[in-house]
């Protein structure tokens, strides 16, 4: 059983060879080495380690390559959402598509996820058709919460079917990542589906979190601009709440502020004014609050196994994350 | 064991099936369906379920959903080339991207893609992690020929490039469809090698014979307009031979055509003379059945098995068609 710490530096020399290897410095792969390369958090595989770990009893590292799967699957989908939301910049540096081009960028990520399938039951050979059909599964739906996305952009949405959305698009594969990791482990069905509602239901939390932080980040830590979603009219919960929330006056300034107003720093301070005055901060907290405690509840008898604790800290720590 | 014409009657009736679902109407699945719906030969599929019939004497239709799955992996191609290649119409009808949008084409294609995965091992579970190896194999290969033909495009290619171009976004999946039929059959890893490079190597041949369509198809069977591949420019065997073949006045007249003609008609017939005059259609045929005559070297000692006959005769009647 490996620590957190040890398992993140195994993980990342483990992506850093395969990134590394000269067959993938162009073409193809180039970009599928430098998008690995912009690194990040990889909450997904190192959920995927822990939950190994924790369902085998057994060293996480030698779920590296069944890991590999789902950053992969992640990358991928980065490069492809950022086509789709035409976005220049990701972690500071330029999008696939912008370095490349769109036509490169759809080739890339369509190969970058075959080659997730290739990653996934290396090791785990005789449990491939149980990995293949959750990892399709949680494919699949992360797919049609992209495509919840994209339908909503513009629209009025409600709460119901923003959370929908968030629950495919973002939570399906934090729950995937629990789940996988446990098949690989060998746990009995029940504890999977246990793993993958307890995953899906902290995910909707974080996504919740990360609309919170794009306002109510303390802004020496928060790398991010504070209101980027506001400045892209994006639909949050925060946003949507408000929508439902204001009467006529409110509505009228709202609209004036989303459409009309030309100054950045009076569009952000003007929808955290609406935000303050409606009590949009305490609601979202609590709610978020809310699938943070479902998921302890779900987690409740998972903690007698040697190796949970992990998970638990982790998901604390990301719960709790200022950054 | 079945004939052909009941295998293409079952796996029509198949996939409509899956086209027809209440869920595939709109969304992510529109698209699907509307591809699926678009018809074709179905070579793949066909060919999967002839290499399962003949490798297992059992009865084809027990693989229709594997077949299912290289026929949603080719569809997945064809949706994101035709973004790539920005062609409007596929099969007399809009493309995806055309008649939806870029992005919906993308993540439509993305999830026809997963779903492939799923359809793969249906009934072939024991057999999951060879199934996928062999397809990840393929869909990487597929992906790296359409790369290679991207950057292809506009540049001075050779033969062998251009061979190798064609040998995996073309005929990887031809192979593959035989391979992963023998696969789920439960043939010897031999077998299911030689049955891919026999496919892989007839694939080659099929190419070559479509580039030789486009200019010598009797205009009166076949679909298309004569002279396409000549009109977009494209880089084909008998493009590529033109230009290695011509002196000096035949590449000034060639490169007036390609680049300067406005008149189609001058410019097909401007072409089609050059490659009259350098021996261009005797040499493609030439080269054509060296590749039919390879695989059909390769296919010898598969012709005692009872059923290889369907694939013998099915690879007869494509390397004829004229239509």
């Amino acid at each position: 059983m490996q620590q957190p710490a040890e398992l993140k530096t195994a993980l990342e020399i483990h992506l850093k060879a395969i990134a590394d290897r000269p067959s993938w410095q162009s073409g193809l792969y180039a970009p599928m080495s430098y998008i690995l390369g912009l690194g990040g958090k990889r909450i997904r595989p190192m959920l995927l380690l822990m939950s190994y770990q924790a369902m085998s009893g057994r060293d996480g590292t030698e779920a590296l390559n069944c890991a590999t799967a789902v950053e992969f699957f992640h990358n991928f989908s980065l490069i492809h959402d950022d086509i789709m939301d035409n976005a220049p910049v990701r972690r500071g540096k330029p999008t696939v598509h912008e370095k490349w081009n769109t036509n490169t960028a759809i080739l890339s990520g369509d190969a970058m996820f075959a080659l997730a399938y290739e990653y996934l039951i290396v090791g785990f050979e005789p449990r491939a058709a149980a990995l293949m059909r959750e990892f399709t599964r949680v494919s699949v739906g992360v797919c049609e919460g992209q495509m919840q996305d994209m339908e909503m952009a513009g629209q009025r949405a409600s709460i119901p079917q923003y959370i929908e959305m968030i629950r495919k698009k973002t939570a399906m594969l934090i729950g995937g990542s629990l789940s996988i990791g446990a098949i690989a482990a060998g746990a009995q069905p029940e504890e999977v589906a246990q793993l993958y509602a307890l995953g899906e239901t902290a995910g909707i939390g974080f996504q919740l979190h990360d609309d919170y932080l794009d306002v109510y980040a303390p802004a020496d830590k928060f790398g991010k601009q504070v209101g980027g979603d506001i400045l892209e009219n994006k639909m949050t919960f925060l946003l949507i709440r408000c929508i439902e929330k204001a009467d006529a006056i409110q509505k009228r300034e709202l609209d004036r502020l989303l459409y009309e107003e030309p100054s950045p720093e009076a569009k952000v301070a003007g929808v955290m004014a609406l935000y303050e005055a409606l009590g949009i901060k305490a609601e979202t907290m609590a709610e978020m609050d809310r699938y943070f405690a479902a998921a302890d509840a779900l987690a409740a008898d998972l903690r007698s196994r040697p190796g949970f604790g992990l998970i638990d800290d982790f998901f604390q720590s990301l719960s709790k994350r200022d950054h």
